[in-house]
Order: C-alpha cells, then sequence, then structure tokens
C-alpha cells in the first residue's frame, strides 16, 4: 500500500503541513450571529458593490485569500497553488473571484464538502514535496444560491423548518510544508519563519464517498448530507484506530438540526457515540432567534467557522485535536426538477495543535 | 522551493507515475470521424437509454471508468481515489454516475481543461505517496451542454463558424505509481505486474492560470482559451528548459481552427514557433463534412482523443514526448447573460514512454 496512506480511504502525514494564515468575511446575518466578532471582516453591503449577487461573491472569495495571505505573513508569490471551489455553476465566484491573483488554479467542487475537499489538496501537494504555500478557498453566498438552487428572492417563498440558510461568507487558509529531517533517531522539524502565530497541524484526511440514501427533499439537505458524514466519520475513526474520545471536537459543516439527529442515530447505530464530542458548524453560526430554521448552511459556513473560531481555539490550545468535516449536498437545479435524489459527500480532515 | 516543484508553474516527477489503463466512449457523431475505430465503445443512442440528457452522460462516464479499470487490469478496489469532473452544474455526470463505483472521489472543476486537472491531481496523490492507483475521468455531451450552456435542441438555433461542437464522450485513465529505490546510486524502478501493455509515464505538469483577455463571444470558445493555451505552453517550455522540437507533439484540447490560430500567431509574438508540434484534439475528431464549424470541443473531446489515440502513439513509440494541454473556457449561463467575459484556463501534462 502507499506508504502514506492508512485504512480504507485514509492518509496519515508523517511531516504534516500547517495552517499558517486564515482569512474570514462574512455577511451582515452572519456577523449579527453569536460568532459575530470572530471574523476578520464583515460586509454590510451583501452586494459589496458589485453589479450581480455572483461577482459579490467572487469578491468575498478575494478579500478572505487577501487577508489569508497577510496573516500567514508571506507574499502572494510564494503560493505555489490555489485550491478553490464554491457552489454555483461553473464555479463563477472562484473564477472569477480568484483571476486577479494570477496564481495557478485547481477549481474542485464538492458542494458545502469544499473547504474539506481544499484543504485536503492543499495538504497533499504540500506535504508530497510539490509546493512550499498553497492557498485553500471557497465561499457562498446566500442570495447567489438561493438564485441558483431554488427560488428567486422576489418571490418570498415559505421555507420549511428543515430548510437551512445559506451562509453568506468565505474562508481562507494558506496551508505550508514543514520541512523535516530525520536526525539521531529524533525527529526535527524545520518551519521557516513567518513571524504570524497561527500554527496549526494538518495530521491527516479521511476522503469521502458519494453516499446516496433517495432523500429528494432540497428543503433537508440535513438528512441528505448526514449519511455521507456518518460514513467518513466511522471511517475515519476505523482508519486511524481511535475512539471519538480521541477528539475533543468532531465538527461537520452544515447539517442543521435535522442533519445532527440524523447523524447522532446513524452513528449510535453502527456503535459509535459522538454526542459529547460533536458540534455543526450550520448549528452554531446563528442564534435561533434569527429566522434561520435548521440552521446555516453552504460552503462559506464550515469555512468561515474553521478560520474564525476552530483554528484559534486549536492555536489557543483549548482544543488538541479535532475532526472537521464539512458536508456537501450534490444538489443541482436540473438534476432536482429532474426528479433525482440529493446524494451527500463529506471529506475529513484532522487538526492538531 | 518544494523539491519536486520547477520553474514558476510546473512539477517534476523524479519517479513518474504510470498511465496503465485507459477507456473512451463516444456518440455516433464521434464514431463516424476520422478516429471512429480508436475508441473502445461507441453509443448508437445518445440517451445511454437514460431518462435525461445528464444521466446519459453519467453513464458514459461509468463505461469509461470501467474499461479503464478493466484494461489496466486491476480491481475497482484497488484504486485509492477517483479524481473526476465534468461541465455541468455541480458536476452533475459525476456525482451521479461514478457514485455507484462507492469509491473516495475529489471533485474538480476545470471547464474543458478537466482532464489535465484531473491527471495532475491523480498523479500528484500517486507519486506522493498517497495512492497505488487512482482513476482520472471526464466527460462532456453534446445534448447536455448546449442545455447548460446555450439554447435548447428544439429551438434549432443557427451557429457561427466560430462555434465548436461539444464532443458526446467520456474518458478515464488509471494512474498508478512507480515505486522507485535507489540503489547503489542507480535507480531502480519496481513496478508491479499487471499484465497489461499501456505503459505511459506521467513525467511533469504545469499547472494553468486563469486568463482573460476580454472576450465575450460564447459562440467563439477558442479564442476564449487560446491565451491560457499560449501562457501554459511558454509557462512550461521555460520551466523545463525545453524547446518546442523537444516535444513530439503538443496538444491542445479544443481550441478548433479559430483558437489554433489565435494560439500560434500569440506563441509566434512570444518568439514561440510550435506550428509543426501542434496538432488539437478538436480539429481532429471530427472531419471538416461533419458540419461541426471550427471543431469539437467539451471535456469529453481531450479525454477520448487522449485515451483513444494519443496513449496508442506513445505506447507504440510513435511519439516519445507529448505535451497534452486540455484548455477549458470558463463559462456559465450565468455569467454568460449577466455580460460577463469567458476567460480561460489550460493544464499541461508531459507523456513520455
Amino acid at each position: 500500500m502507499a506508504k502514506k496512506a492508512i485504512g480504507k480511504q485514509s492518509v496519515s502525514f508523517e511531516h504534516p503541513p500547517i495552517i499558517c494564515g486564515a482569512g474570514s468575511v462574512v455577511g451582515q446575518k452572519e456577523a449579527e450571529g453569536p460568532y459575530g466578532t470572530c471574523f476578520d471582516l464583515a460586509e454590510e453591503d451583501p452586494k459589496l458593490d458589485a453589479d450581480s449577487w455572483e461577482e459579490a461573491e467572487g469578491k468575498m472569495q478575494k478579500k478572505a485569500a487577501e487577508l489569508a495571505i497577510d496573516h500567514a505573513g508571506i507574499k502572494k508569490d510564494q503560493l505555489r497553488y490555489v485550491v478553490a471551489g464554491d457552489l454555483l455553476g461553473q464555479l463563477m465566484a472562484t473564477s472569477f473571484g480568484l483571476m486577479s491573483l494570477e496564481l495557478p488554479l485547481f477549481g474542485v467542487y464538492g458542494a458545502c464538502s469544499t473547504m474539506g475537499e481544499s484543504i485536503s489538496l492543499a495538504a497533499v501537494l504540500v506535504e508530497g514535496g510539490f509546493a512550499d504555500y498553497v492557498l485553500a478557498v471557497t465561499s457562498s453566498h446566500f442570495a447567489s444560491a438561493e438564485k441558483q438552487f431554488r427560488f428567486p428572492l422576489g418571490y418570498g417563498n415559505q421555507r420549511p423548518r428543515a430548510a437551512t440558510w445559506t451562509v453568506t461568507g468565505s474562508g481562507a487558509v494558506v496551508i505550508r510544508s514543514a520541512c523535516a529531517e530525520e536526525e539521531d533517531g529524533v525527529e526535527k522539524v524545520f518551519v521557516e519563519e513567518t513571524g504570524k502565530k497561527l500554527c496549526v497541524k494538518v495530521t491527516g484526511i479521511t476522503t469521502g464517498k458519494v453516499v446516496d440514501l433517495g432523500v429528494k427533499d432540497s428543503m433537508n439537505m440535513g438528512a441528505c448530507m448526514a449519511p455521507a458524514a456518518g460514513e467518513v466519520i466511522c471511517r475515519n475513526l476505523e482508519d486511524f484506530g481511535r475512539k471519538p474520545e480521541d477528539y475533543d471536537k468532531i465538527i461537520t459543516g452544515d447539517l442543521g438540526l435535522v442533519g445532527k439527529d440524523i447523524l447522532i442515530d446513524y452513528l449510535r447505530s453502527k456503535g459509535v457515540d459522538i454526542e459529547k464530542q460533536y458540534m455543526d458548524c450550520g448549528i452554531e453560526i446563528y442564534s435561533e432567534d434569527q429566522n434561520i430554521q435548521a440552521g446555516g448552511s453552504g460552503c462559506g459556513c464550515s469555512a468561515v467557522m474553521l478560520a474564525g473560531h476552530i483554528l484559534k481555539q486549536l492555536e489557543e490550545n483549548k482544543w488538541k485535536r479535532v475532526l472537521f468535516v464539512p458536508t456537501g449536498a450534490l444538489l443541482s437545479q436540473v438534476s432536482f426538477n429532474e426528479g433525482n435524489s440529493v446524494p451527500g459527500i463529506a471529506h475529513g480532515v484532522v487538526l492538531e495543535k
């Protein structure tokens, strides 16, 4: 078996790549939520002075990227690759938003699991010796997502209680290599000075499969995604030989209140109880009085919670080891209108101080 | 600099990953073209007995994947990852088509450059020691692409001469690691026996940036993509210290007749003449009497030409070294309707016997 592969779907990094900078940009609703003060930048104008929602989302990506680069204490040109994506058809926000960075781009799509996918690939690029610094970015925008997947905003459709609210926000992280050397049997890890404090290791990844239990309700994405999240969490625990309590937190992206219950029941049926460690970015990001039904969702949800909150908890040693599992519903307006189900996918990333 | 990185945008693989199996599935028009006999499978029914064009395209991906796995002489479960994407919003063909493979999936989007992107990432995963076997797949379908990007088929719109015809087809390759070892200063490369003949090395990659010269015509994608192709070809030659004649062929994905002229002129203006080595999959795949205007296009175009023709030429030693550059137009119906330009991206892959 490939030397860095472990178990069936995971990688354990011998010389863990380091998240050395992060940036988060959110909209007003997110700024008014319980984590409002954690984010780097809150935009009062949801259109960011752009001509369209899509352009506005792209602008958020660019701002988040610039913040992450700045916080990493590097220059843009030190980045070898950008791994980025969003929810929109043909990755509109990414293609147009990050174009002016003029960096080699791997465009990725994993629905709302994209931050897990982009960090996974960025870590692989860095740890494999292909790059010193890689930027991972993703975003979502309430208005562009509603337009893409559901109804025009002006239609004012009613939202069922299982619906989630797409987060307006973008999160970005800079991942750098940890040049390592074996010396006298003692491992010495050399990391270049960058003058910034953030230093969280990506010690492993567990890459998800598409899981489809036949749920067809685009207003209940928590139910669509929960089985995929459950599969990846089980797989991660098995591949790394860990129990839930080996993690301080097991954090899904945007299952919301409905998906949370399904996930916990699903894992219990497999003999795994994660209730004590469990947290969902979608449940956390808004407070109940913000009229968001089952919680927040979108690529931006887990991305801004990672950049604004999770990494800081690790940095401050409040948590030692976290399993971060962004979750995606593979939904398109076309597949939905054609009567297809909404399969899920999730990608796990192990983060340690 | 990261040890495997060379120049500004390239990677040179120390132990080149090997393309050990390929599969190609095409529609009737492609089967009637000059390369018709090269493809593994030609579908007479463009809908493949499916309920929608999107589902049909997904079925083609699955068939191409199964052919590649079979030709590689491996079992599906030996694959560690699938890196795949398509042109449709939210990668519909990939998500639904490859679901039943039940393999960890990295979904990617690079418009028609996707085969270059997926091979690049598959090679990185394999050479970095993260996987022994990775599958790279992509597809396009004339009917699903027209529906996604332009007009309903029943509308029967006129096509300008600069328009290209989206290839109905899917190509897949299995990439495996070349386990290598240094012994007495002599490099010994061990490759496991798989019982199949295909053995083409991926010796390097050059990853492209988004390039936008402001072209807004979705019926002239050759013009949109040519500058991105030109940039990647220049960069590849510079990063590897090569001249055009160091390649037997420099092969773009789907520039078509208009894009070809722009590319050759663009490169000449930079002092690089590739006319002798140049080939474009889009120009090759159809004959002039097939009413395809400027040529073929779509992710499937370069993918089936790679699987059906290019790899065989290398395998048979007719070509020793090829620069394969799938080219993508970052177009969406929304960005187009909003009056945006169509930026291009291209990803280069160096293939050697």
